[in-house]
């Protein structure tokens, strides 16, 4: 039993590789730019700028196959088990990055600050409640 | 393209009927038993009762071609785009649910309050951060 997702849009972001970007966007993260597929457009409908939302995004570089991790890459954390961290690498590889919209100009959306690299790509977009 | 996410685990709930299910957890969720696939247990390493996390359900009921709707599906509500909205109804339809751990035992766990329904499949948990 499994289900597909598709990307509904892609990041561009100066952040490129992984293994330097921040963990959270709290730490770190950049201002990018979201492009989303022309077919979703009508659901930005009623989104504005100082809105802040939950980005999801899929993780496309992670290892599936890991259970288990020393939190934050760090050895000297014990292993645990992925579903207690925000490891990139877990079963279903979906990202949560809380951020605020700067700007929205037709299929483009500015946010910040996502720790996500740039090709990431975006599943859903959500208010924050 | 598109990407394939597999249930790592599955509620089991009072709650059977989506259209009487409250909207969030908060509103009247119910206590709900995840039994989690044999192969994903040690990812569960680490997590105790008390602990809060965020599940992400597949929401597999839901309408993937609907871009905007009546928030709370009141139709008082004017329409807007579903990017804006909790709705399940959504490209991705992938659900955010803040619980706590009740308890613990082998594959099982319990959680509350848990406002998505018996048989909804769980693709990921995550620490509250």
């Amino acid at each position: 039993m499994s289900y597909a997702v598709r990307p509904v849009a892609v990041v561009a972001s100066p952040l490129t590789d992984p293994a330097t970007a921040p963990k959270q966007g709290t730490e770190g993260g950049a201002e990018a730019w979201l492009t989303f597929e022309p077919d979703v457009l009508d659901a930005l409908d009623g989104l504005a700028p100082g809105d802040r939302v939950i980005l999801l995004t899929w993780l496309d570089r992670a290892d599936r196959a890991t259970l288990r991790v020393h939190p934050r890459d760090d050895v000297r954390n014990p292993m645990r088990g992925v579903f207690g961290t925000r490891s990139a690498d877990r079963p279903n590889p979906i990202g949560l990055h809380e951020v605020e919209i700067l700007a929205l100009d037709g299929a483009r959306m500015r946010v910040a600050p996502l720790e996500a690299v740039d090709g990431t790509p975006i599943l859903d977009v959500k208010p924050v409640l």
